[in-house]
């Protein structure tokens, strides 16, 4: 038996679709036995370069409306706590910065986990330092240097340069699983990603 | 126990993910107990209204390129046939015709399962009459006169109604599910759709 392919987590703070993925991953990916490699990125120049200078979920009312009935019907299908957040898109730099900064640490997850549900289960406003430093102490973390070294130039730019990448890589869209060369779009290709991760090689 | 509710089935024959649902939903339906309502409707008027003149496939590439890759392997895990449409989207705008004048007919379902494989299995061109034709005579109907009726004022004004419809609805893609007022989107809702229905009231 080959051992599973990891699966890289490209997702963006303030994606819906992106919260309920980063609530379910770590433990579904630990029951696959697949290793999973975090990515951050920011959703705004990728979206940009589509045209779209705002979510599309603002741009298209119908597709907008819809979508927060189907995250709420998702949250409760997975027991995952969702409030409608009285902003949308939230300003979500300084998560992903900190997240960047973060990404092979042992705290990563965990601090996904709780920057995403402050924004879409408890409608807290992620854009602000101090809700940040509140999730990192919470988390035990040394909240102030992080997020100096996450704003620091070196962290802001590598930040950058992977949501570059995310383009380059034909990403339109969060969350987007890869696997290889195999791009899995959406939290509802969650189980198609884990599966395609364990076939044999 | 309470019966199931019936599945209202919102889908273009055009629309790659419609293929999809289209293929599946009568015997999953079959087998939840759910009955279903056929209603085919035209996506172009819909997508105007959201400012699109083309699919959102191919005004954003990145969308397109993926969807295809996803289309192959959502056809091969389903055992759907699936050749990649030499032409996108195709003129549904016969196919579609046919349908309303069939939707509430016992050869609903058949039809609307060989016209979306013709187009997504087959690479034909269902915007042809004579492939249209093709498919009724395979179904033992009468090809001419159901084209004729099809094209009659009378049933080319109940699919713009049912179109306007769609619109009106909040549909903004295909396939849509509705139950009662609970919108579902997309192929990869049909299983939740029939669980809503099955719902104890």
């Amino acid at each position: 038996m080959s051992s599973p392919q990891p699966v890289e987590v490209w997702f963006e703070f303030a994606s819906s679709y992106s919260y309920l993925a980063v609530m379910r991953v770590e433990a579904a990916a630990r029951a696959a036995g697949v290793p999973l490699q975090w990515r951050p990125f920011l959703l705004g120049p990728v979206f940009l370069s589509l045209g779209w200078n705002d979510s599309p979920f603002n741009i298209y009312p119908p597709k907008g409306r819809y979508m927060w009935r189907d995250m709420a019907r998702l949250a409760a299908k997975y027991d995952i706590p969702f409030r409608l957040p009285s902003q949308f898109p939230r300003n979500a730099l300084l998560a992903a910065q900190v997240a960047c900064l973060g990404q092979t640490q042992p705290w990563i997850a965990a601090f996904a986990r709780a920057a995403m549900r402050a924004n879409f289960g408890e409608d807290r406003d992620i854009g602000q330092p101090e809700v940040i430093a509140d999730i990192l102490t919470a988390l035990a973390l040394p909240a102030d240097t992080l997020i100096a070294e996450a704003q620091a130039d070196d962290n802001a730019q590598a930040l950058q340069r992977q949501t570059e990448q995310a383009t380059a890589l034909g990403i339109f869209g969060a969350p987007t699983f890869l696997v290889g060369g195999e791009m899995f779009w959406g939290n509802d290709r969650l189980e198609d990603t884990l599966a395609w991760a364990c076939r044999p090689a």
